[in-house]
């Protein structure tokens, strides 16, 4: 850890991020078709290590299968709209046709609506019938609950997922959520997030989550930083959970995966974040640009609707092609952000990684110049090659 | 510390401010509702650590008396348009109809208007009788007349302020202020500032003063960081005045109150200056967008009216809803700007922290990818989404 | 080497780029007159250490003749547009008259048509017959086919070349490419690249490189870092590769070329890297300035047009003098895009370097403040001196 | 000094610019109007640290003359339009009439005149019979002829200033300038420059050199950063020689002085420059907006006329104010671009430091953020502004 002074005795780490880092060839590489992107989150193999986030605008039933479908795990927001409406896509089509704003606030009472446990049901239904494994995620809050009704409705993986997650929560007048007992009781893997320390995340493995969901306050619709001052860059962020993970591994022989969630918006960030040590990524923001995603090239941050805190924004990215065009490519773009995993598997073969684990070990360098030589470009180029 | 060199045998500390940290989430989380946001300063209990700061399109005596009865603090300024003119107002509003360019020249003129005893007396009178503690600034070179006329005219609390305040002040042709003398001899606790420095701090507490004003040039409508050279980011000042305050407790028994004054835009900047230190923060810009505030959404600085070197400017922020919107919410922005409140309560709860002084442990991380993924992005969002 | 910790336990290097650094002038200053700017490039002697980059934008027959009789190097994509095509210069035409959006498909297209030998052998002898010498490129997969046809045609200098390229290349379903076997085969030098590690350089000087590229990445028409995440900046880069260089000239006596290629955009850039360590510098981007390129005031990156993952640009460049006045001069520009020979002397003659080798030993320094200071200042006033 | 690495083996100071640092006060503050400005360059006493850059568009014999009667030293270019033409302003007129892609070329033209020894004669017997102290500067190739003729004309003090000047210099074809002779036999002072090293700077000393410039690329006008990769920011480079001056007055019991020219915009910027150890400073851009400069709201590069290599640019400044506003005020502005006296006056008392030598020792911290808190903010006030 590298420990600097912000001031007369207190030390301060310094964190990086994904545009602060870049990965290093050494002298190997392989044919990008030979290297196995496979990966293991919670006992689920995924032939791609690519999760789509609990956004209302990235990922209804249909997409959630979809993406199974294609090898990846798509995630339903069990506290979404789609378990709150009988026809959510009105909603959406209302939303986006809104002034912006206005949007603030009708995301606000949207979400005042109640979840239906019919719907629950339903929507699990749909996942499944439609050939993906079903994964969903809730609020700890209501873990017992909803959660409970979700795993009794057939899902095949719970994420608990909040801004900050911790084993220890203290609340005078809420019920403590125990996680320690859920995850015990639980017949399916439990993944709990979000974290970015080390400290958390072995606390979260010690409790029996499958899986560690890493990331605060990185996402592009997620204004976090800006409201709380809080946030840890995610390739730090990455590395120290990962760190967890292998010590953890060393001291009971259980593997918990990593999963690197937000701030990721071109292949280049999904390789940076495994290179830092992830299992898989979620990404947001990536997939609101399929033509099967329910945002209609929106989305929005899940914490936008809080009635007292809005911490999201509404963020229009388009449509640019097919969800498989997206993970598997062909691409027709240049920026980086269709065919993520054509991105990964080019990445892997150049750094001569043959699959998660050894790209797991690949060389970071940090970079104080690629913002300034890359990125700024990009963007114009961006605007030049138009989408 | 942390030294470098910037030459040959010249040694030079790395400093920081709020863009350049980050605050990081460890093993414990607690309710927000439960965190107990409350503050001493100068002796006087505050149910909200914060002040809002003595620039006349920020604090009239309606507005003071607001945050007073909302639990925070208002600072008149005893050398502003309030104490020269009958109408203040019609300053106001022929100022922000002005032309840009006859701004500084207005101000200069408007603030050679002598100060009215008569409505120093009125204006504290006005305050205590809406129902909040009465707090006022004045310049070291008028402490001893003007300050003296408010503290008997009934004030509570009074702040002696300028660009840059030391106890030791050398000059040919003034009087010298004896800072010692005026805070023995003060019925009411006496702030002090503005320094940036632990050597000029624990002067200024070896002084009596009940309080620190910590910032030099940070603000949004100052230019002292352009116009002579001089500044210090507000992380390392406030955490460099906090060890003076540690050290100087250590030593006396004694607890000076450490404010944070200046360049705080959003929750997360107060939430940033309390982990590093501070038992309060000095918010100006922030409460100008208050339909309460005078300026009706603009706001200037204090150094603007100077005649011979002025360094401030005229900035336009808008209205965007009531005083207590902005403090405690709810907020219908989501940029951090409304709920300052709420943001502090709910990073404390994601912190860990149950009160001021255990928020003041949290742990801070240098992250240089901060700007460039958060505050860029946040930048062109606020313009998608407005106010 | 300088090594940081990007979180728990996890090294990594800092390294640094163009914009990065600075020159440093000392005690000494010569006439640039007096300077001399020759080079040996696998045994070849250039007047002046530029080479041309294999783009087809940048560099057809006659561009390639016409920088061989300037002293200067032009390099021949055997892949490009001039071996696939009978008038290519239509595709061209068709390309710039192309709508921004229709590019990269266009492109994925134009690259799909066969490659034939006898315009190959019609190319070399067009750059032969206008007194050239003959270099050109190929990938390693097609080395041992296309390459051998061209050096059958009489080329004189090879350059086998993708993203990156390594001695050590493993795939199931290619045949592999034996870069050790080429070499010693090869009548003629065979420069190999591209690399940005010590490892890597010097395994490809062990199986017989005559010199080797150094760039991954960060040229003006190349997304490589958002797409793949991979890349090092040049500088270092091409401080390690000199490194590589050096230790293998110890051990063998033999001298191995360093060429950087890319991501120069000003003649301070090549003095830059030549400063690093380089012996010549590899020109895309400013030379496609030149009337002469075949672009029209056009390039586009050689990875552009693959058909799953294209990875660069079109860039617009409009034309701004012939190939002469950008080499040689004189100029008539203020921004250091004309003249990359004159200011190269003018740069040795301020640092006191007699020689390429001399300038490959100036002081470099690290500058945060150059990009603040010049860069941006030097962007704006480009738009206001107009080019 | 601070060394890094830019590579295996490669060490690399890190140098800061005025947008790095910052000014910290003490606990001790002056009263402004007592702080004594006064500095002595090359034996003469000056009462304001400021001398005026030997431009064209800034420095005329009348220009040079109000500087001198208001304690400043204007220094007149001998190689410029007022030594080559009966009628420069002429010259001036057409110049900044011209459209902007045709003044490169044109000032190509305009320097190419003949100088003319009645007219050197005539401008500096006009200097003089205005009152002020007559200063003027050569290039080295000039020294022994224009330069001699000047000392004979009356000068006062004599500058010796090219983009890189050091005592040894080769070159083949042009006769060679002895410095040390030249100094011995002046009846006046000389001061020499540009340079950017101690080693650089002590060798001047020693050659007789009454004070240094220093200062390699940092001008607005100047695009010497990106046309030769030169440079060193000016703070770094100031303290540098700023040692090497202490270390020739320890060695020799005499003190040259030091002169920081070029890249200070604002008030702050001379505050830093004089922290840093400087003597005095050289202002170019800051004049070209006084009512009374030649350039009539603009100026240009010295280095623009080159007629092979220019590497300078016209900038369109705009006129604010009088000289004597601009060094003395009052301002009527806010962004520190006038009343440069009564800004560092400001900034010596805030520090606490009587005179230039004790400013010679102001704290400065290096700060990542004041450019993103301060610069940027500053801009976009300063249209807000106006000027």
């Amino acid at each position: 850890m590298e420990n600097r002074f912000i001031g007369r005795n207190r030390p301060a780490r310094m964190v990086y991020g994904f545009d602060d880092v870049s990965l290093v060839p050494g002298p190997l590489t392989l044919d990008p078709r030979d290297v196995d992107t496979s990966t293991n989150i919670g006992g689920m193999t995924l032939q791609l290590p690519i999760l789509g986030a609990a956004m209302d605008g990235v990922i209804d039933p249909r997409m959630a299968a979809h993406m199974g479908k294609l090898g990846a795990l798509g995630v339903l927001n069990l506290e979404g709209i789609f378990t709150r409406y009988q026809d959510p896509y009105e909603i959406i089509d209302t939303l986006i046709a809104l002034p912006r704003d206005q949007v603030t606030q009708f995301l606000q009472k949207v979400y005042r609506a109640p979840i239906q446990d019919e719907l629950v049901t339903l929507m699990i239904a749909q996942i499944k019938k439609n050939g993906g494994p079903a994964a969903a995620s809730v609020t700890p809050a209501r873990a017992n609950t909803l959660g409970m009704s979700a795993i009794q409705a057939g899902l095949d993986l719970l994420i608990i997922q909040s801004t900050v997650t911790t084993v220890r929560f203290e609340s005078v007048s809420s019920p403590i959520f125990d996680l320690s007992l859920f995850c015990k009781n639980s017949p399916i893997p439990v993944l709990v997030g979000n974290c970015a320390s080390f400290g958390a995340a072995i606390e979260l493995m010690r409790a029996g989550a499958a899986g560690i969901l890493v990331g605060i306050g990185p996402g592009a619709a997620c204004t976090t930083r800006a409201v709380l001052g809080i946030g840890v860059p995610q390739i730090t962020a990455t590395v120290d959970a990962a760190a967890a993970r292998d010590e953890y591994l060393r001291a009971t022989g259980r593997r918990v995966s990593i999963i690197t969630d937000g701030g990721m918006r071109v292949g280049g960030d999904v390789a940076k974040a495994i290179a830092a040590g992830a299992d898989a990524v979620m990404l947001g923001s990536p997939l609101a640009y399929a033509d099967e995603a329910p945002g209609k090239g929106h989305h929005w941050g899940m914490a936008t609707p809080d009635p007292n805190l809005p911490r999201g924004t509404l963020v229009k990215t388009g449509v640019s092609g097919t969800l498989e065009e997206i993970l598997l490519g062909p691409s027709h773009t240049t920026d980086g952000t269709m065919n993520f995993v054509g991105a990964l598997r080019g990445s892997m073969g150049s750094l001569g990684a043959r699959n998660i684990r050894e790209m797991q070990n690949a060389e970071i360098v940090i970079s104080p110049t690629i913002w300034t030589e890359g990125k700024f470009l990009q963007k114009s180029q961006a605007v030049g090659m138009g989408r």
